[in-house]
């Protein structure tokens, strides 16, 4: 049976704060990237996010940021490649002792927002993350935006990668995701979603702005769990994949 | 032979503040605790502590504290349990992946200043940082004052434990610390740090103020590295104990 | 005609992190304290929430905390009076100069958390915000805790006081707030609410528990603004003071 | 009597840590630029700065720069303008509250680190710190590069603006500071320092990287403050312009 995995980001509170409605969206999706700490989350909020994930038999992966908690990760922070790396693993480290305590291991490493979108351009940035999960350990998986630099890098670094798509965002027939400046970046349809979702699983394609097929190589699916209706969206993504004939499963260490 | 360990807090610079000369010190000592990022210490910092330490031969411990940068880890910030121990776990599971990456294990772990403080005499709280290590690796040896409740509670968690003592801190009749309010609370003279070095290592006993005899149970004396002239003492130190027949050798694993 | 002040608590996001529906609860407030960075807001959060209050017609008072965002300044950080002194002109400086950008002048100064709590039972603490808010501005007025030490504080300090009470909190026959550990430490009923409101205005007591009345001098109510229904329950309580004839104004600088 | 403002950095510390030694420059300079908690300093280190200048009859400056305690303000931190217009604000009024408290009004802003090269370059960015400076204060003197972009958006703004040149970095031939990667950016030869401030002083000009004379319109002068020999270069420096007839004195408000 054909399967791929549906990952969210979660574990993105901090103190007081309270960010998307993690238990909902989980219950969906088979893979977790928690936040370290670094554009979110505290030991605490790792915490409790782990148990969530133990309890509901989801991956816990690690999801870390440019450390920025005042700009949540969206800024590329100006960082040497040793500092990034060193916060890299800092970032990696805390989540996996956390996670060790709850019994828990780390199955994967996807970085979050500026520096994801960084690591996918940026091919000595992208190393510098390799090297800092590869240093740490060999058996994680990197995931990273589907035909990236980042997953160039992992493999260069004998990691084993997984390319992410997204269901919800509108593809350029170059295969890059469409700029959220421009039309038809997000699709906000949920049939849309399914459909494309389905094309990716099953034949490594999608249809992309103006029409044209072009082929998207992911082993993962990113749902967004901070949206109104998140949980809904990812319940249906889900059940209709599996009525597709697709399974959802977690990527394997 | 006899052997005692010696041991001293680094790492606690933190981005362009420096603070302490670790690399001169460090040459005296057996062990080195490092700071987590909680007190002091970021990720770029204790990567160049490690590494330091590495090329020293010299073993690596976690030195968690209260995440407090603006007070150093010198106040008790009141923290629920779950939360300290959530806390001491994600200090030492970014050091640990720091390290791992320079192919170097943790040793040890020591509480900061407060926490430190704290936890020899506070059992609940000195279970919760045991409850940290133990469930992060209980290959882990835990450092606490001598006679403390942070040893007791070590051992209650099945983790070797280490009694740690001053050579320059005066001792009460009764074993404990004499407060730093009190007079003969400091003892600057070198030759009686050297005298009382000697004395916990071989006869574990130090003459208290007053002149009464009493036992200190100790495996390793605390070295301060943040005062002027402190690698001139450490050195001094090192020598007049190898001169009395002790060898210093860091604690086991 | 008789006249009360209404104040809620405001401006407590960070970053990406939102609390509470300020819009709609500042909508029936006649003064509203700031987070100040301290325990809350951002420099953003501040300049949105004062230009929220300038339009509606909302007296803008200052809410410093301890410094401590992880805490969002619920717990009791341990700071030398200078320190704690210096933290408050900071805070209180940060507001004032984003509110002077906007042509608003701050009325008060109101702390938060575990600041309100230490300063209404802790002298010197006290002493030492008055000290702060006095060597700022003279013509500010300090809020706290109805019959407090921070009011004595504030008299003795040569400032304008202003003594808080609760409509949703039971009183002991002593005249200070019940345990929140307590059975009726909360009135969650809004008919209650507004009597207990009425009564503060008109009659300068409450109803304590048990049933004896009790003297609560207070120029100003204390609404939450994060609890669900929050709005519906400001519009209430305003609807139903102003029916009983008490006008709803902001303190007098 | 010609005369000329001689300025340094200072109150970069940070809790426990220390960094220069700003009583012995304080000393020899006119005016101080002190850091407001954005990049370095605390309310604390801010209060005892403010002190420390009002003793010594220094004019008291803020010296605000990207909130990035991690970075020193040396990374240009990515803010939208009107972000960045509210962190000037913050940190400006932060430490005109303390400054207020002791008596001492703020006498000019000019920013620090990133911000500086920033705002001598960016016009957008120099308008948005501009703003901020004209909108908590007209009578704030802008401090910045002289011939910048910052000084523009200043008189634009309706401000007094001050020029800075430095007697230590070399000039290109066409009035710019030469670059650091390029030889003869530093310029560490003290009779030379003292050649070149004096040149600022008296004939608006130096001669730049090549020979050639270039006008560089400068009303103050920066002093380091965190170099081996600060204080010693800063009293040659004083005392030589005094010698040649230049009268060191703080840029009028």
């Amino acid at each position: 049976m054909l399967t791929i995995d549906l990952n969210c980001d979660c574990g993105e509170s901090f103190g007081a704060w309270e960010l998307g409605d993690d238990a909902a969206v989980l219950a969906y999706v088979s893979s977790a990237n928690v936040a370290c700490g670094g554009h979110a989350g505290d030991p605490t909020v790792m915490r409790r996010t782990v148990r969530l994930c133990k309890g509901l038999g989801v991956a816990v992966g690690a999801h870390p940021g440019y450390p920025d908690l005042q700009g949540f990760g969206r800024r590329s922070i100006p960082m040497d490649l040793e500092e990034l790396e060193a916060a890299v693993l800092a970032q990696v480290g805390a989540l996996h002792a956390i996670a060790r305590a709850e019994g828990v291991a780390l199955a994967h490493v996807k970085p979050h927002g500026a520096l994801y979108n960084d690591a996918a351009r940026n091919p000595p940035l992208a190393q510098a993350i390799a090297r800092a999960v590869a240093g740490f350990d060999r058996d994680l998986v990197l995931v990273g935006l589907a035909g990236s630099a980042l997953l160039e890098a992992g493999v260069a670094a004998g990691l084993r990668v997984a390319g992410e798509a997204f269901a919800d965002r509108g593809y350029d027939p170059d295969g890059s995701l469409r700029s959220r400046r421009l039309p038809d970046a997000l699709i906000l349809d949920p049939a849309k979603n399914l459909a494309q979702a389905i094309d990716i699983a099953l034949a490594g394609q999608v249809t992309s702005v103006g029409g044209a097929r072009v082929a998207v190589s992911a082993e993962t699916i990113c749902l967004h769990g901070d949206t109104p209706g998140a949980a809904e969206r990812a319940a249906a993504l889900r059940r209709g994949l599996e009525a597709a004939g697709v399974g959802v499963r977690a990527l394997r260490r």
